[in-house]
């Protein structure tokens, strides 16, 4: 492992700390950071073991497997392993839901989130927490509408490089700067050991898109694929720990024909190879028909459903047309059908949608969906972005989040171009970090608002190096300021943009004096 | 001058193109660019005669008075010059409206911008053309809620170096990014001779805050600042060309001591003076008692108002307050009084505004202002985006544009940290032009849209040169994606993120055949 993808948190007056439980005995991790005047606040942080001070990771020893006590005295207790949402059905509040309860909490001068609630949201199916059995190094953590909004970041062998480490190095890259949960896409060589590398080294739940392998099982070739290749896929990543999988079981051959008048078709790589395995066999989609066996074995590990949007639109033009809220309607059904079998639900959403439409989207889904957390891909508001996509879709996941989404999946400014670099990966995840704690604000969450509240008393007292540590990107934020005040090397009690005799600040505080 | 700014469109497959007025004699600047598929869309474009093939721009020269002709024939015809308002409101459609007729239909298949409704926005003071009779190098623009959201950049010889080549070089960046209004806010040396190589080499409005310069005069001290210095100011910068004035005549005595119970008390320099002026000499703003005076000068140019808003939150916690509310008040009551004399008016707002309080602003603004022009920085939608806060504003900036702001002031990465380079400048740019074009969309022009469905029509038949030349930036469009593609060096037609086997548009495009 290379050297800059270690946490250094005391670069930052930060620290890993562990608060206790209540009613079951755990230890919730977060991160604290210690102000200039005396202060601290507490902070949500997905680095886990990766965050304490000295530790140096070793990939093929795999890191502490946080959830394991707990999954194996449950299953010695209930006769097998049941589900979070099994548990919270039976009124049975697990370690997961207490973690996660005071997980949620964290930022606020008090607690406001109760294991109850979580257990509630659960039962209802408003939430998910993503808790494969075969992944307890996963600390866990939740995704649905009343918590705080949660952001995805994908990586993949055919991306950034393709050796074991180096995709294990990019999971960890993307916690660091504050992924929620990683999709690991890989297409290409070593699916299964990179896989399995990245699940046993990394703190947050990993997702997959299970027909990328099935299609490489098959040598790519569409008309190859079978429900057998599939399913055996799928056992294999439940075996391994993937905690939830992009599976677009609603494409439906009616909705085809509607995607085929589009001006940019269908632009999910799921959607599009089922369209065509339709196309070539006149059947119906097979994740369709078969998607109560799905459910009989999602539920045995407690992998959770995202249930794909593979007609979602490409383009301003495409949004919100019948072939995406035909798919929706068809989601909506399966979720039911997933609780039925006490599996977790989450519905994945677009794409590009112009500002206007994105309300729409959000109430139809909430209706639709039965209030099953929603997980979006941006939305992208224009078309025109090329390069600056990131932006893009952040202004879209910002407002969606608001209106209730529960995840965003990152988007990075090399969308539509080429594929992400490190630096890429970093102004993606901090991009989005910013879109949904701007919505956590908008939304009302006690701790969101704190940061900010201490962020600018600390731009308002010219404390620099605070107002450092409580920004998304402490080193950034650092780095910039430096350039303008290398020449004198040391922090001023004015903006550094307007000089002494300008700075607002200063002078409104002269006032007060 | 340097290479760098030079507007280099022939590598865009574009060139400056002009268009006949129907009424006036006049030629309506544009960009045509040209699609690989025959097509081709008139883009609007900012960079005047910088943007003709082969222009070198030589700063001592000054660029082609544009409106000259028409500025001296109608003072000659109508006994002395009168405002843009003044005309509306006689019924007479100025060469100046029938401009901004054309130009705002640019992209759409068919103009839907007449000048009478043109007229009528101006005579209603719901838009305004701002149009110093002594800046004839500015091409007519027009900023109002029914027509494209404009931005802004703001140089200054504080900032990204100091020398007067350097700050036309600046604002000819900017417009080359497409900013269309630059505000030159220098505070140090040579600023009038700054002010003047800015004027007579940029085509577009330039403002700015004649404080900046009123305060220079004294010194520094905000204790020997008279109206006598600050009218002096006034003269000396209409004489010379500027466009539009930043006002903070709304800064009342009584809001300030609500302003100092804030977080972040005032974050306006220029609010931030007269709150101290009017402290040290226990007097009401100056600028509120003498605004008479001031309308009196700035219809003798056709300077127009934008009413500052000293009183801006700065921070989350800060916003939509009493003092905020109050000064908006006042600024309603000069938007009349300024009508009076026929001046015209746009009101600056916010700031630091959380998502969900951005609505309340502008539905304020319009009510209290009487729908004068919005024209807001941002707004930020969290405090904690150091570095990336060009992005934390223009969440905020795009939806506030999509409700009704006229006008957006870019923010750049650098904003609270330090001052922006060249970079900083052109990702700033090009991102709130972004903001804009999705508020454009949302609020259905046809023109825009039309843009996103020629880029994706190019994305869908894999025409990479035409994707780069409708984007934004089309320099990094191209640079990103030859990262990726440059070890075979031609373009595919394929996503080259998904490679052949993965790209869903290709096997969409697979199943039509």
């Amino acid at each position: 492992m290379k050297k800059e993808i270690l946490f250094d948190f005391a670069a930052e007056s930060s620290k890993k700390v562990y608060k206790d439980g209540v009613i079951h005995p755990i230890k919730v991790a977060m991160k604290e950071v210690s102000l200039n005047n005396g202060e601290s606040i507490l902070l949500y942080d997905t680095t886990g073991i990766h965050g304490e001070q000295g530790y140096v990771c070793n990939p093929k020893e795999g890191i502490v497997k946080v959830r394991e006590q707990w999954v194996e005295k449950r299953a010695a207790r209930d006769g097998g392993y049941k589900t979070q949402l099994w548990y919270a059905r039976q009124g049975v509040i697990t370690e997961e839901m207490e973690y996660v309860s005071i997980r949620e909490s964290q930022g606020a001068k008090e607690s406001y989130i109760t294991p109850e609630f979580v257990r509630d949201a659960v039962a209802q199916g408003r939430a998910i927490i993503p808790a494969n059995r075969c992944h307890p190094e996963s600390e866990p953590m939740i995704i649905g509408r009343d918590f705080l909004v949660k952001i995805n970041a994908n990586i993949g062998n055919s991306a950034l490089g393709s050796s074991i480490d180096d995709e294990v190095e990019k999971s960890l890259w993307s916690i660091r700067w504050g992924a929620d949960t990683v999709m690991d896409l890989s297409t290409g060589l070593n699916i299964h050991a990179t896989r399995e590398a990245i699940l046993r080294n990394t703190p947050v739940p990993i997702g997959t898109v299970p027909m990328y392998q099935a299609l490489e099982k098959v040598n790519g070739k569409v008309e190859d694929l079978t429900w057998e290749v599939y399913r055996e896929t799928l056992v294999e990543q439940c075996e391994q720990g993937v905690d939830y999988f992009t599976i677009h079981a609603g494409v439906l051959k009616e909705f085809v024909a509607n995607a085929k008048a589009r001006v940019t078709g269908i632009v999910s790589r799921g959607g599009s190879i089922l369209a065509k395995w339709m196309s070539i066999n006149d059947k119906e989609n097979f994740l369709y028909t078969h998607f109560e066996d799905i459910c009989l074995l999602l539920k045995q590990y407690d992998v959770a459903f995202s249930l794909g949007d593979g007609l979602r639109p490409g383009s301003i033009a495409d949004a919100n047309d019948e072939a995406q809220f035909g798919e929706l309607k068809i989601l909506g059904e399966l979720t039911k059908i997933a609780w039925k079998h006490d599996v977790q639900v989450i519905i994945e959403g677009p794409g590009h949608v112009p500002m206007h439409k994105i309300k729409e989207n959000m109430e139809l889904q909430e209706k639709i969906c039965h209030n099953a957390p929603f997980y979006t891909l941006g939305p992208l508001v224009s078309d025109i972005g090329a390069g600056y996509d990131h932006i893009t879709s952040a202004i879209g996941a910002a407002m969606i989040a608001w209106q209730g989404t529960a995840m965003l999946c990152y988007v990075t400014r090399k969308e539509h171009l080429s594929l992400p670099n490190k630096d890429d990966v970093r102004e993606g995840v901090v991009t989005f970090k910013l879109a949904a704690h701007a919505a956590d604000i908008a939304k009302g969450h006690p701790g969101a608002a704190e940061r900010d509240l201490q962020m600018s008393k600390a731009r308002y007292s010219f404390r620099w190096t605070d107002q450092f540590n409580l920004s998304l990107d402490p080193s950034r934020a650092r780095e910039y300021h430096y350039e303008m005040i290398k020449d004198t090397g040391k922090e001023n009690d004015f903006c550094s943009m307007c000089g002494p005799n300008f700075c607002a600040m200063r002078i409104t505080q002269s006032i007060d004096k």
